[in-house]
């Protein structure tokens, strides 16, 4: 699968945005030696400055047009809310033949908005890297991020299957197992595993935080046991959480409303005194853990 | 505080349960040499044997009476529901001026259950170390499990202070942070850090395992991103955990209602693509956190 006769497998990557993500992908192919050169464009003339003192771009702009110029990979590394902007602004720059991916954690809207402005002969290949911690910015990333973690590519039916073996092959370099997905199932099941348990735990650290304040500053002090597990999550960056929420609607709101019928249901168990219940479910999960440590996902996300 | 003059700080130990608590508590009373003697019962003689092959006891008795003979401090380390019956077997057998502890996670209706059983001159001094792992059983406990953590007590009024005193040395020799609370506050402020995060982990756990097959089998797949962080603590120990919330149920009932509501709040605003108030809790939420960290909590429950 890889090209492993090349010494690089794309010769010029250009990431727009360098935040966690993309600065990890930066770390990554600059110690692997996966790239030849990285230009990188950002928001702020401070995330290039800092890109460049970290030694992860070999040249920066402010405009993406003249930094995906001549690039073999385009990978956007931006909340999905700016797409649209971004994909205006580098289209025309595009080098025929270019691969645009991303790393945005829903994949049904990238392809409705990436895709209609893709010019002839550019390869659009979605990806999502199932990887991150609740640091962001670029100093915040890491080479080992992708490490054993899922990367799941999207790519539309017919899409050029060199192109979508090289994107493979990037990310198996970086480290990661690849799976490639239907984007609307890809979005179920993030619905489930992560974009669902990040709303739970937004929500629950929001409650805590809106009880009375003497009983809120011993929450923050007896936060062991449960909550602490909760915080880390909610302290994940909430331009990007914001914009996940609101591009994969349906599939959220399907899992919110299944859980609420589900703890409903405890609720009244446990106003009821109804132990069997309770001990059913909680014996039930277990096997759900064993399950989890057998699919080798024990260490993601730490 | 701590009795440094004293080689122990109880001569006769005696621990009434075995699992990941007693016997963490068992080790740490060994290695450090906190008590002359350590005499343990179980509700099975293959738990018992288990405690002298691991070399954490120095006698065992299925009989509970018997075990606490001559012991100058006794643990009850056993699921909630099963208090009634240890204490009254157990109240016959105490020595005058022993003193009765356990290690529960609900607070009031320990007294409760106990406090009426509890003979003239025998000091009850509950505690709850808020501590623990996902894992069971005397196999699973460690001598370090208890360091940096916080142990509370919740001493009716009017308990002999050299008991309060004694106890607490006990648990700051074990490595632990104690602070003295009312129960019923305990039962609060636990209720939202540690029984409903508990609660809704559960719940999506349980939630994912009816989902179909497929869409479930990947769930556990690419259980990354969250949903891996939910299936370790619902793999914690499903007879504790019913006990806790049938014993709390007042506090967990008031603090899960809070919880809904915010969650319907962000329903509705997923629905209507109310991006602001989604990023507006995001935000907010990121501060707790920081809050966490500073209240150096950022290590317990690992």
């Amino acid at each position: 699968m890889a090209k492993k006769q090349s010494p690089h497998i794309f010769e010029r990557l250009a990431l727009i945005g360098i935040g966690l993500i993309g600065s990890s992908i930066a770390r990554v192919a600059k110690r692997d030696n996966l790239v030849g050169h990285i230009s990188v464009s950002a928001r702020t003339q401070k995330s290039l400055d800092k890109a460049m003192e970290l030694g992860i771009a070999d040249s920066v702009s402010l405009d993406q047009k003249a930094a995906v110029k001549d690039a073999d990979m385009v990978i956007i590394c931006a909340p999905i809310s700016a797409y649209q902007e971004i994909i205006e602004a580098i289209a025309p720059g595009l080098k025929p033949g270019a691969i645009v991916s991303d790393v945005g954690s829903v994949k049904q809207a990238v392809v409705r908005d990436l895709g209609s402005h893709i010019p002839e002969g550019i390869h659009l290949i979605p990806a999502h890297p199932v990887a991150g911690t609740e640091h962001s910015g670029p100093e915040a990333g890491f080479p080992e991020l992708f490490t054993d973690r899922w990367c799941i590519l999207t790519p539309p039916l017919g899409t050029d299957e060199k192109s979508i073996d090289a994107v493979e092959a990037f990310w198996k370099a970086a480290g990661s197992d690849v799976e490639i997905m239907d984007p609307g199932h890809h979005d179920q099941v993030m619905a489930m595993t992560s974009h669902l348990p990040h709303l739970i735990a937004y929500t629950i650290v929001g409650t805590a935080t809106d009880l009375e304040k003497t009983l809120r500053n011993e929450v923050i002090k007896f936060s062991a046991g449960g909550f602490r597990d909760f915080t880390r999550i909610a302290a994940s960056d909430p331009t990007m959480w914001r914009d996940v929420f609101l591009n994969n609607r349906d599939a959220v709101l399907e899992m919110l409303q299944r859980f609420s019928e589900d703890i409903t249901a405890l609720q009244r168990a446990i106003r009821w005194g109804e132990g069997d219940t309770l001990f059913e479910l909680f014996s039930r999960t277990r096997d759900v853990r064993r399950g989890v440590i057998e699919a080798k996902q024990e260490k993601m996300y730490d």
